[in-house]
């Protein structure tokens, strides 16, 4: 299995996959290319129909968008196991995962994923909402044990949610204190730790996404 | 179980869950209110952390978004019979629809659902490409038979892209012979008629929605 993905400082959609596969042991080759470049395009044109990162190879099957993977490896690997077992939590996860997968607009606009950066953004009311809803979210995880994932254990919503984790830190956000809590958690996962020491590694520079205008 | 909706001329995700619900008859009741209203927020802010339709509520469970709803009815009601059935098939199927939940803005901005009207628009480049990949897309449909879905079966892939088949009848987009083939089959549904035939008495004008200057 190969799961192509971007640079490992930037791309936050790549990010989700990889986590999910990595944190469930799931063997699978690496397949890094540049964002942006004529070979990005190049790779990603022979095997899929559309050349976005994550992007997936299996056998024959080719499997593209972070949500579709992570619905596929649930399928194929693991036996459900990447949503909650019981019925309304995985519809609550589902809910949450959508929310990721497609909104958060201005969140995603103003605060790109830039894990060697650290930055003061000017925000934009849009954002502070979407500050706000995570925030919700992040606070809701089950508060018996001090070590559990947003709905106990490690889900597809907590791949979703990594990247935005990331980005906290990087335009250093102030939280409430339980959505502070689970960054923390998030943030000392040695498996996520292993794509941040890669991302800070790398040199390449996106222009794109070094940001710009808001930054103060 | 009740499904919130909006205006059926204008609310295109609305659309995409009431088409699955229908179309597979599950029974429910509609909760339709006016989108953008003082009404709207309210009465979805009590049973729901996001204000926007589509949203369902079944006993106790809230579930919100077009395709987290899709995904519920499907393992909740049916068995898995929303999607292909072969593994493969279904992740194919899952990107595609991935791709219209995530993407495609430019399309969505540039052509808004509007049932009753009937539009030419100065459309960009992005959402030129937009309808390129949406005509591959419906172009790669079974040839088998005349009457075949997007994967064979109905599936949440033709809910998901249902909204988008009535934009190109609005818009007046022309489209390779196969991709027109299979609108045509949509657009001769009866569960999506009867959709068409309430959105076409509806009177109220959602501004937002009138799209505007590239009109011509």
């Amino acid at each position: 299995m190969q799961l192509f993905i971007g640079n490992k400082n930037y791309s936050s959609w790549s990010l989700r996959a990889w986590y999910l596969l990595s944190k469930f042991n799931i063997s699978f080759t690496e397949q890094q290319l540049v964002l942006d470049t004529p070979d990005f395009y190049d790779r990603l044109k022979t095997k899929f129909p559309v050349q976005k990162v994550p992007a997936l190879i299996d056998g024959d099957l080719a499997v593209w968008d972070s949500l579709a993977i992570c619905e596929y490896i649930n399928d194929a690997y693991l036996n459900g196991r990447a949503w909650p077992e019981n019925l309304n939590k995985r519809a609550h996860a589902r809910s949450v995962a959508a929310e990721m997968h497609s909104g958060f607009l201005a969140l995603r606009n103003e605060m790109p994923m830039n894990i060697r950066a650290k930055r003061h953004v000017e925000l934009s009311e849009h954002a502070k909402k979407d500050i706000a809803r995570i925030d919700e979210i992040f606070s809701m995880r089950p508060q018996s044990s001090s070590n559990t994932w947003l709905y106990g254990e490690f889900s597809i919503v907590d791949a979703m949610f990594a990247p935005v984790v990331l980005r906290f830190k990087t335009y250093q956000v102030t939280l409430s204190s339980p959505a502070q809590a689970y960054c923390d958690q998030v943030l000392s996962c040695p498996v996520l730790n292993n794509w941040i020491a890669h991302a800070l590694q790398e040199t390449d520079i996106v222009t794109r996404d070094e940001a710009g205008e808001n930054i103060i």
